[in-house]
């Protein structure tokens, strides 16, 4: 157990899991047009409600009446990119939480640019993997408000001083496309219920990779493994998600 | 059974589920980018033909060689309103049946105004849900040539003074994606094989809301349900179909 | 046995598809929108990777990074054309293989214009079906160095005098969206790691067409169907491919 864990025990993140699924809350999606049926349907199986507009607008309304809001840079375009401005400065105003997931990051110039701007106006919540983190990586020594989710065999967890690391997760879930685009969307609707944004971030962590791990048993493949990561996620006990939690 | 069942009884929705197969009707379908991979499966499923094609350029072509289009107003952005004002301009010229989605058209004053518009064409169907449906109820009154559909735990068709409930469904529809943009392409393409409007909406309702029926009862959750969905949509025996039909 | 057959034995088949999954080639792919997340699923599954990114000002530094192009010209838009323009530059200034999928280029006069223009630019491979091909087929005449690659119940793959046939397939794949398109994306990652672009593509479409027929075995529908269709692309032995291959 990392040094912080006692912190964050799996009967917390199963609490919260709860709550979540009690107060059903509503995700906008900012997110690109590969992952955007699949996050639908990830945040309505774990028991959330999402919607996907990127009409600049319609933009304020859709973030004035959902819960939390997700950008994504996957398949970023000049109306995305509007959008997503819109989309900040409504979160900020409404003070709803947001999350960035800076997709390839690392591979485009302008991408880098817009996701600089971005963290200047200080996401709840910023998800990529290792690559996307280290192209980032200056940009987050300054920002010791925001919540770093950095996965991959290990997820690390951390904002300030803070660092919590978790070890679940399985092999099939990188045969799958968006799976990190869906997480962070359902980690976005987590802090819309829980105002620790850490506890939050881990509780989506553990739910979505432990459903993947249930699934991956019960699959021949990447295929068959789809069907039965939604159905875990819909129907997971909480007690089952608790003893299943692997702090590292 | 409502007053006017027997006009529509289970064995006319079974022939016209049993006609839809053999036309295998061609639905363009401008519709949101979350909706329209589901949305092709659930027509091709079914035995209908889909194309999703939103270049201003094209779009008369496409509707000129479809039996039926679709509008559907989710992630409504302006390449797909221009898109909309020609598809509906082209299906009114070649008198193909069209569809109206006015999907979250409560949640934004430009789409409402936008809905509006479109109903002064006067589509041939209107499917929505009962937030759509208040939101739009000043202008439904006084179009009497239009079919609304209006779905929920029940189903109300209506024409005129006509009024048909039904209540076939699962709950499991609720928590996949896109179950209603999709039912709207399929029932848009039935009412290109039937002329009386009103049984083309209640025939595909049944199918629709049967298989989510037998689905259900073959999956474990929202995951699962999706595939033994479309398997039943494509394999449906129409005797079958016509036992379930329940009129309210 | 075809005539050429021999220069194309089952077992150089089996042999390119384990050169794929050792190799893991990067596809950019710049698809329709129905398309995008089977597409990169099928990819993903196979053993490849994918990305889709259609901005302007980014497509240069992804045809870079990727190994493979593929344009599809199904729900072309103006953003669309403006990327594949780029990247057919960027591809060609790379010396990247790249395909073209001329979808429904038949139906409107824009997009055969526009699959025409991308036609002198001289893909690599291009796929398409047999109404396609019909309005295209000028163009092919002159093109001697394109492999083209026409799928239906028959698949003929030629190339200047050089002709295969397969018989590989299942009616289920009929049923299914995105799969004619899906097929594309992985037959030019085929091309990355195979200089013989005959090879490489018969040796996509028999992985794609044999693990269609296993799947459809398994299958109670085309909704039942997709999931075990992935997991036989992540799985399918050598050997077994190989004894299903069927030369025309």
């Amino acid at each position: 157990m990392a040094e912080h864990a006692p912190d964050y025990s799996a009967e917390k993140i199963a609490e919260c899991v709860d709550r979540f699924r009690i107060a059903r809350p509503h995700v906008h999606c900012i997110t690109n047009s590969v992952a955007q049926h699949f996050t639908a349907n990830v945040v309505l199986a774990a028991g959330g409600q999402a919607s996907m507009t990127i009409a600049p607008d319609e933009i304020e309304s859709f973030v004035a009446m959902a819960d939390a809001l997700l950008i994504n840079l996957g398949t970023m375009d000049d109306d995305r990119r509007l959008a997503s401005r819109k989309a900040v400065e409504a979160a900020t105003w409404y003070n709803k939480p947001w999350s960035l997931d800076p997709v390839f990051v690392q591979a485009s110039p302008p991408r880098l640019k817009f996701a600089q701007e971005l963290l200047s106006h200080k996401p709840t919540v910023v998800r990529c993997n290792d690559a996307e983190f280290q192209a980032l990586f200056r940009e987050f020594a300054t920002h010791n408000k925001i919540t770093f989710v950095r996965t991959g065999k290990l997820d690390i967890v951390s904002q300030a001083a803070r660092n919590i690391s978790l070890v679940n997760g399985a092999e099939m879930m990188d045969r799958v496309t968006a799976m990190g685009c869906a997480l962070n969307a359902l980690m976005i609707g987590f802090a819309a219920v829980e105002a620790d944004t850490m506890l939050a971030a881990i509780s989506a962590l553990s739910l979505y990779n432990i459903a993947g791990e249930i699934a991956e048993s019960r699959s021949d493949g990447p295929g068959t493994f789809v069907p039965h990561f939604l159905d875990v996620l819909a129907s997971l006990e909480p007690e089952t998600l608790a003893k299943h939690v692997r702090f590292a």
